[in-house]
Parts: structure tokens; sequence; C-alpha cells
């Protein structure tokens, strides 16, 4: 069993790190809030007084943070890659732009640490039940030495490439399920609107050259799948705001890139006005709104 | 058996009315194509002299035409509908705009004939193989009359709603395929460049929130899924000038049900472009083409 | 002095009317609106008492309509064309897409009669004080005949071309007029949020390469041109739904020519949802509530 | 007169050290490219060691770079922020992202340094002819100390709030610019493939609500508009490159902002695209071979 320091024991943290403590690992654990971190602490975890400490005398750290600066500032400068023990393995699972990735990757290994990046998805459920999919990069030994600790928070472990590529994976693929959202949104509202039952447009495109992940497990569309957040007031899940920073890093990804994405940067454009239209904090699902305004 | 009048028998039709003569059906065909018709008469059609002609002494007219312009032509004025011997029912398999459906549909009921519209997806292969989709609209007397035919010549019949209902969810449907497409490679192209392995994409995003049909069945970059038509030099399979065409259908839908597709609408301008650029009679898939152009 | 027949006279063509009033005119007059016709009658003009009424016995028809639709039903079958006198001029004012223009061209022309399509910009004020522009298509030798009369209603009278050309140019116009208030209304938005004066946003654009005749005429953000509607609560002005009436020509319009316009595609969704919305009846500038929604 | 420090001498800087020489400012000069350097130097500018040297013993200094790393790179860590005597402006006429402006700003003011943003419009002409526009961020005082050598270089001097502002203001610009290229293309190829004639639809739009600055002076389709770069071969002018370039500084800027920006995500997936093709070289009007590609 391994000794862990776990930063940013959140929404998505928390129960990854519980997880980890199921599993039989010593945890330390640090955040900013101290709700969350009390939380975890009654499940066995030892909190840890500073970022620094939570690095210190563990075999590996793992961060889970909301954005790039955020990683930025824990890693570097007088953060965790100066502050741990020689051979400590940093595993950072927050999704993160591409150039932050980098950025930390190359201080770590530059200070001899070994690390990955591996972000999730599968959303609080995924974690909570420990069936994430985990998009990782870096070294291949990194990656064999973190896999067992991953495989304790997740279902799918997989080696994406060299460092920062896990980002980048996670990245396109969820440019892609947020554009699939807004397609099928656009397709339903206006199947609808022309006559065509509900159910109908589901039970054919679901089974068509039109069908998507998202249609098949999450459809957009209040009832289909009674199971999904659509059918449930648009309780998340994951949260439309998420959905747009996502898209957000798709649209830097593409700079960085050099490539054109028309649908990435429309889907993108589409999401922040819904954002701002005050429903960040709804599931995905719920960009409907933006295509068919409800009448109140 | 029944007796068959088929107008347009060309790369869908043709393999169409071929499985309807394997069924034990007879039937006279009509295409402005001498050789296409020639083609099926060796199967064992009968010649007919007009689309009139096809009309005529028949149980059942099944038409498969390029545009509305030409259903209208075959039906409308001193067409079928005027040709037509009392009880005949009308299928029509074109994929065709949702006002000349209203128009056909209109015109048939008003002289007493049923009728259902029956646009099709599968393809040739599908059309060859006799397991097409058919998607119908039409009173659902003429459906459950239509039906033991479409099964002679499909694999799914699906009964859509009131007239002019097929074509809405075919449109619906290939709208969102054809948004799937270009998404699938707008993601893989960015994320290639940055220096992911194509495999590796596939590999995750087939598993994960940013899956679709198109992207395990259809591929659109050469290598991961063999059978597909970008891995077989983007021979079709179905022509980009047809995704176009089905996009254009679905920006004239969009217009009638007054509701918004921005991305409908970009993927539109993309295979407008992407056709004008020469591509038109290559498989969808060749989209790739617009966002990586090749070095050549 | 010229006797003429003008058939719809609302916002745009009773103010039209009555300029041809004040300028000597004989006018007959048509509305399915009894209160429209009950006031330019006020002015002089004589009560129709169908639309065949008003196309008998003048030397032209003026039409001025909501959409295709109503010209081919004014024009076609037993309207107009079938009820003139033989020599009677045609001139269609209404703004429509270019097939309904085509075919009212065409059946002018089959029965003998001379026609031109005369679409205005300038707006309800244009229309009051006699400053509108006529984009006209058509013979030379019937627009010839037209330009007098245009005179007493507009400034600026320009020969486009043949049948039809009128519209396109209109629609041309109308669709970069659309998009250069949804790209100002963008770059604004942007600006002020981090942290640049309106005023100053306007100064430096207005006099630099993003200028445009929006900006400086009718500046869809309010304060920096005072007479704007904009300025003035979004009272039209030109509608938002006129505006996405134009948009959606144009999009028809690229559908015919065969041409890509991505931001034109862009342009009428953004249109189509703030007319969703509720605004359809505010300036068209009132598009900046799609960007920046206001916090009540 | 001043004695100035001017670093980065390319086809933009060039002509604007000249320009500040012919005022009969001393210059100290210095460029990566030796031979940029020459040129400069026969006009009567000494040549510096390195960027550090540049900023000595001088009472102003002038950057004008590519990007904002350069600007970066050239200010930061050992830098002309620690090189320059005390008391020493920093005026820095690189087009960057807002980010990079920001953090150079506060690494000259930390140091106790008086310092402008004060990118520029009006391309290599305007460089070469004195007419540039000037768009201007930081404190009024140091605004007020740097007007005089700005009016040596440029024609408009326009101050446009603190530190950083005039790069927002020069990107709100520039992506309205951007838009205006691409929608006038838009129009005209639909327009002329409708069968209107260019010149036609030159003199309409340009007396019309669609007219903008691009199209009067800069008309991206050749002929109507002879000293344009389109009427040109499209030899810049303002490079393709640089407008990508300028339209993605403008999405950065939206993420930045938190408001969307359809239509300027719209026209740098284009531009990207057109980059791509191999026309960065161009004029930015040669955009319309996006739109409309030749038939070789």
């Amino acid at each position: 069993m391994a000794k862990i320091g776990f930063i940013g024991v959140g929404n998505m943290g928390g129960p990854m790190a519980r997880n980890l403590i199921t599993a039989g690992h010593n945890l330390k654990v640090f955040d900013l809030s101290e709700e969350a971190v009390n939380f975890i602490v009654q499940s066995g975890a030892e909190r840890a007084a500073s970022v620094q400490d939570a690095a210190k005398e563990v075999d590996i750290v793992v961060t889970m943070l909301p954005v790039g600066g955020n990683v930025r500032e824990v890693f570097l400068n007088d953060g965790i890659v100066a502050a741990a023990d020689p051979g400590t393995l940093f595993i950072d699972s927050s999704t993160i732009d591409v150039e932050s990735a980098a950025a930390v990757h190359e201080a770590a290994s530059a200070a001899g640490f070994e690390m990955i990046d591996a972000p999730v998805s599968g959303g609080t459920i995924g974690a909570d039940q420990a069936t994430l999919t985990f998009m990782c990069g870096g070294e291949k030994a990194a990656f064999d030495r973190a896999r067992p600790i991953l495989e304790d928070m997740g279902k799918n472990i997989v080696y994406c490439g060299g460092p920062g590529k896990g980002q980048i994976v996670k990245i396109c693929n969820n440019m892609v399920a947020g554009i699939a959202n807004l397609a099928t949104v656009e397709a339903f509202v206006m199947g609808e609107k022309l006559g065509v039952d509900r159910q109908v447009l589901f039970d054919v495109i679901s089974t068509s050259s039109g069908s998507t992940w998202i249609l098949e497990k999450a459809c957009p569309m209040p009832g289909p799948v009674p199971a999904s957040a659509a059918s449930n007031e648009f309780k998340p899940g994951f949260m439309a705001k998420l959905m747009l920073k996502d898209l957000r890093l798709s649209q830097a990804a593409s700079q960085m890139a050099g490539t054109p994405t028309p649908l990435g940067a429309t889907a993108t454009a589409a999401y922040q006005q819904h954002v701002n239209n005050g429903f960040g904090d709804l599931d995905q699902s719920s960009i409907v709104k933006l295509i068919e305004p409800s009448d109140e």
C-alpha cells in the first residue's frame, strides 16, 4: 500500500481520494476548503498543513484542481516540485490547458521527478463508483508506476503517449461530445417543431448514422432516456460550465495546433451564451434551452 | 405477389428494384437512362414507355428520384397521379425537401390515392443487400399496406407519423451525421497535429462520450476502421455531394421550422466548400481534406 | 400623371402610396387590412374592391407585400397578370426569394407585360420621406418606364440587371448589414468587458478598418449615435424579424448559387435565436441582447 | 530631440524608425536580422549590441515585435526592464495578446518605469508615410509623454485607457475588419454566381447599409477599387497570416472576457483554413480564394 498526498478533494477529488482509502492506501489531503478536507478526514485521511506538506514523505502526489493556473501555482516556484522528496511520483488528474501541462511536466522532469497527466472522464458518478476513465500522458515508466493507483479509482486506464498527451486526448474527446450535445438538440427541436414525435426521433436516430454516445447515454431531450440529466431537471451530471471550460480548452488547443475547428468554435460560442444566460450549473444537456427557449 | 411500377433505377433504385424481383414481384421500370433500364430488364423487369406507363396497371408505384423537383414533375400535372389506376399505392423513397413532399402527398390524397414518403438510409450497400432503413410518413393504413414491400428491400421499417414525417426524420438524422463527420475530423486533425497517435485517439474516443456511429462504423480518418470509405481512398459509400444535399435540406427545414441550427449551418457551409473544391464524388468522410489540406 | 394600382399599403406601402398621391398620381389601392386602406383613402386614393380590380384600368401596378408566397398569389393563377389591361407595367417592391421573383417575372413576360422587381432599402423613414433606395431588376426598357414613378418615392434608383437582379442585390447587401450588426456587437461587448470605454471603442473603430455603415449610422450599442434605434430603446427602424427574413432569403439564395456563406449562416442562426427569444419587433440592433444578456 | 532605442526594425519597425530619424531623433536600433539593422543604420541610426544595449542611455525605448512571447522575452527577466536607466519610457507597438501586455506593463511599473502599449493600424504603407493610427493604453502621463514621438510616426494618436487597453481596442477593430472581409466576399461571390455584375454589387452595397471601410478602401474582389491589394494580385497590404494572428488574439480575448463571438470564431476558422491552404503571405483580401476556388 502506498502513502499518497492528495491535493484538491472537492466534487471529483473527494470521492477519488475516498476510493484510495477504501483500497487501503494512506492519504494526506489538502484543499482550500476546510469543509472538503473535514469530509475526507472523517474517512480516515490525514490533514496536510499546506500543499507542500501534502507532498512530503509520500510516494505519490495526486492533484485534482480546477484550472491550469491552479496547477502551475501548486507545482511551480516554491510549490510541490520544490517540496517533494526525491522519487515521488506526480499524477495530475486536473483537466487543464496544454501549455500549463507542458510547463509543470518540464519543471517536474528538470527536478528529477516522474510525472503523468491523467485527466478523467466519467463525472461525479464515475468518481464515486471508481469507474472513471483516465487518459494518461507521460513517460511509459511513470505510467506503469501510476497504473495500479489509478485502477483503484477508475476502470479504463489508457496510455495516450508522452507528456501532456492525456490532456490533448481528453480535450479532443470532449470537443466532440459538446458538439454532439448541441447537434442533437438542433435536430430534435427542429424535428419536433415540424411535427415528429420526440420518441420517434430518438428511436430512429439512435439506431442510425446520427447516433452518438451522447444521444444513447445522456440524451439532452427530456424523456427518452429516463436516467439522463435531461430527464431529471438537468441536475448534473456534467455541468454546462465545465463543458464550456473544456470547449474553451479545445479552442486554445486548436490555436496551438494551427488547425481549423469551425464546429468546435461554434459550439464554444453557444455554450458561452448559455452559461452567460445563467445556466452554467445545470447539466451540459441543458443547452436545449439555448435552441428552444421556454415560453415562460 | 404484387405488380409494381418502379421509377428511377439508378445507383440506389436499381438494386432496390432487383431485390423486389428476387422476392417474386413483377416489375415495370422507367428511368431517363436507358442503360439503367437495360440493366434491370436483364434481371427480369418489364420496360415502361414512360413514367405514366410505369404507373398503369400496377398495384404499387415506387419512386426513387434525385430531388424534389423531379418528384413534383413525376407526380403532378399530367404525371402519375393523373395516370395511375384507382387504388394504386404510391411509395416515394426519394430524399426530398419537406415542401415538395407535402405537395405530392396532397395531390395524391386529393385524387383518392394512398401514399407514403419512405426515404432510406444505408447507402448503396444497404440497397444491394436489402438492409436499408425506411423512414416512413403517411396514413397508418398506407404504411401497413407498404410494409411487406419495404421488407423485401430493407431491414428496419419505421413508422414516423403523418405525411412528410419520414423526410423530416431522415433530414434530422443526416444533419447530425454530417456534423459528426466534420466534428470527428476537427478533433482528430487537431489531436494528431499536437502529437497524439491516430489509433490512440480512436481507441479512447470510440469508447468515451465523444463516440458516434460515424466514428465507429465509418471513421473519416483512414486506418482505424479498415472497411471504412476513408480507409479505401474515400470510395463511396455515401458521396459528399449527397451529404451536402441532405445538409441543404436540413437548412430549408430549419427555415420552415423557425428553429436555429448553428452547427447544421456551419456544417452545410463546410460541405459546400468541400464540394466546390472538387471532391463531391468522394465519400462524405473526405471532408477531412477541408480541415487538413494535403501537402501536394 | 399616371393611373396607378397599389397593392399592399401597410407600414412601408402606405407612405410610399401617399408620396405618389402627393406627386399628383391617381391611385387605386388594395390591402387585406381595411384600416390600412382607409388611411390612404383619406389622402385621396380610390378604394379597389380586389387585387384584380386594383390592376384594372391603370397604367402601372405597384405591389409591396410581405413574402414571396403573397406575391405569387397576387400575380399568378387568376391574379393580376390575368386581370390587368394590356400594356400595364408591374413594379414589385416586395423583398422576396429569388425563385418567386423569377416565377412572377416569367408569368408576366409570358402574358406580354413589362415588369421590374424593385425592392427597397431605407426603412419606414425612407418610405415616409421619399428617400428610399430602389434596387431594380428587369428589362432595361421596363426600368426606364418605371424610373419616374420610383423617383417620386425614393432618392437612389439603381438598375441592377435582368429579372430578379434587384432582389439578389438587396439580399447580398442586407446579408452583409446583418453580419455587420452582429460583428459590431461582438466586438463592443468583448471590449467593454475587458475594460475599454464604449465611446473610445466607437471613436477608434468608426475611423479605422473595422468601420461600417451600420456602426456609423445605426450603431447597435446605445449611446454613441444618439439618433440610432439602440439609443432609443431599440424602437425600429428595421425590425429584427425583418432582418431575420432577409438573412433567411440570403441562405436560400446561397443554396441556389451553390456558394458557401459561413458568416451569413452563423448570423442567420443568431437572429433566429434572437427572434425566438421574443425580440423580433425590436430594431435589428437589439441583437446585442443575444450577446450580452441583461442581468434582470 | 530624444534619444530612442528601437527594437525590431523589420517591415513595420524599419520605416517607423526611419521616420523618427527624419524627425531629428537619435536612434539606437536592434534586430535579430542583421540585414534589417544595416538598412536603418544607413539612414543614420546607431547599431545596438543587444536588446539591453538598445535600452541603455536612451530616453525612450520603442519595441515592434511579432508576438507576445517575443515581447515578454525582451522585457522580462534580464531584459530591458532590468537594463534600462531610471526614467526611461517604454512604448510597445507590437500587437500582442492581452495577457502578455498585462505582464510587461506590470513588470515595468513594478520597476518604476512609465510605459504604454501602442499597437498600430495602417500597414506598411502607413508605416512608410507616417500615417499610422496608434491605439494607446497606459497611464495618462505616460501617454502624454509618448505622444510627440508617436506623432512623428503616425497621424491618429488615440488614448484608449489604462494598461493594455490599446491592444484590446486594436483586437476589437481587427476582428470586425476580418469579418467584414469574409462577409463581403460571401456576398459578392453569391451575387455574381446568381448573375449580378460585380460593379453593380459594388455600386449599390458601397452606398447602402452593407457598406464597410473594407469594401470602400480595400474591396476584396479584384476590380472595383483599382488601388486595392485584390486588384493587384493580392500583394499585401496586410498579409492573411497577420489577419489570422489578430483573429486568434480576438478569440483569446473573447475567452478572457467570457463573451461569445460566434462570427469572430467562424472568421478565425476560415482564415486558419485559408492560411493552411498556403495563402498566408497574400493580402488578407485573398480570403476570396476560400469562398470561390479558382478552376485551375
